[in-house]
């Protein structure tokens, strides 16, 4: 392993994903410090034996300290942290981030950054509908898939270091994947199902519907409990891919609503054949 | 309480529903049989304690002997089923359903019915992607929404011995509704999210999906493994509900696209704020 450990990992921003790294590290035996705005946050997160040590301030020793850094901020707070404050980096140090964007952050912070620290971007799929340190939970990161955004700027090391990173939190499955075919996925599996889940929601005022409803309707909406700041950020970071998976939902829901006008029949039934075995692979076997 | 242990209760079709309605009442000490098509499925319900007794006829002891009789059967097999063998049920015998439309449904069966028996409509609101007897599980009912869906013919009585099954089965919420809102609720609720699940499945063909997922895609497709045939039927014969939903959220979705595509970040915000505030009613505490 290249990660060991006495390696120093701080994180920068500690809200759900922040602290569920913190905390995955920290029971694994790292030494990890923090970076977030508030101090209850810092508090807490010593106070339930998330962090070691952390500060509310650009704390230049924890920061130059550390060898690895994991950044979990909103993609443009990100750009400017490292804009301001990466003199203070120590040399050599490998930066990882969770963002949820890859194409508008990744070559902007590898054009900006110094010779001698590395960013090599990756996404956790993994989350809740709850925010804070005050949720952070490892467990979320069990068997959830986890896709490294190589640049050809990155190097083999900084690669292998974030494989293991994920190993440590015991992801699954473990990808890699340009930041442009990120983005393009992550419209379709992520984003697109945000906004199917807030439309179904925006459909009905009725507020007896929770009478009425089956498992079905609770898990499509499950994620309609959105962070509004962070996900219409999101949203308009990925503005491109999103519209095109949008578009591409559009034409097939559409396809699907004129076949039942029409009562074609067996045009639905093939959708529903071709969904029944996709959606079968799903179950498989997890590997790695 | 008006259903007592001396009831005979008959299921006929012992699917996944009809085989966990007699699975969850056998077990609480009622005398249950069934008619189902296949001898195995008869056996296997026998030999894993799911039914009493059962037959692959038109059994006429089994019938007439019945109290109460539970269908759960394809909406045109019921039909047909009733305006052949109603002349075997014993005078004074209840029957309801578990059918997923029912405008087109409970009138005409009203209509043939005779007039010593009544059949009081309901839809248990719950379900899995596997069928068939073998996967039978009462526990899919516990907490579950249940609606009745009486008409202006049904008795007080009637209602509440369909009333008095749903506690038995430990149902969660009980609901009444006339079978046109129950058909346009269904329709949004329940039809409408499976349209979404497989339409999300069929807008990609891309085998290492699984790779990438995370759990809000999982979700919104769990339920695009289905079963065609029934599906289209349930589909074809709520067709008018059905398609003023999807043209509903047709409406919204493109909305939040329009917006997306102007980079209106106000009018995002505002549809996701709309859409965590109703989806934070459905995780209250659970009434009855």
């Amino acid at each position: 392993m290249l990660v060991n450990r006495d390696c120093n990992i701080l994180i920068v921003g500690l809200g759900l994903i922040g602290g569920s790294y913190a905390k995955g590290l920290k029971k694994l035996g790292f030494h990890v410090t923090a970076l977030a705005r508030r101090q209850e946050t810092i508090d807490f997160a010593i106070g339930h034996d998330i962090i070691d040590e952390g500060s509310t301030d650009i704390n230049v020793r924890l920061i130059s300290e550390a060898d690895i850094v994991v950044f979990a901020l909103y993609p443009h707070v990100f750009k400017e942290w490292i804009s301001k404050n990466q003199q203070f980096f120590k040399p050599g140090a490998i930066l990882t981030d969770v963002t949820g964007v890859k194409s508008c952050v990744v070559y902007d912070i590898q054009d900006m950054l110094r010779d001698d620290v590395e960013f090599i971007a990756a996404h956790p799929m993994a989350g809740k509908e709850v925010y804070g340190v005050e949720n952070a939970d490892e467990k979320i990161f069990y068997g959830a898939n986890y896709i490294i955004v190589p640049t050809d700027r990155n190097t083999e090391g900084a690669i292998e270091i974030c494989r293991e990173i994920a190993l440590l939190l015991q992801f699954g499955r473990i990808s890699t994947l340009s930041p442009e075919e990120h983005d393009e996925m992550i419209g379709f599996v992520s984003q697109l199902t945000h906004c199917i889940a807030i439309t179904l929601m925006n459909c009905s005022d009725n507020e007896n519907l929770v009478d009425y409803v089956g498992d079905s309707f609770r898990d499509l909406t499950r994620i309609a409990r959105i962070n509004e700041n962070m996900w219409s950020e999101l949203f308009l970071l990925n503005k491109k891919s999103l519209l095109e998976e949008m578009d591409r939902f559009l034409a097939e829901f559409k396809s699907l609503r004129d076949e039942l006008a029409a009562e074609d029949t067996e045009g639905m039934k093939q959708k529903m054949r071709i969904s029944t075995e996709r959606r079968a692979w799903f179950d498989k076997p997890k590997r790695r």
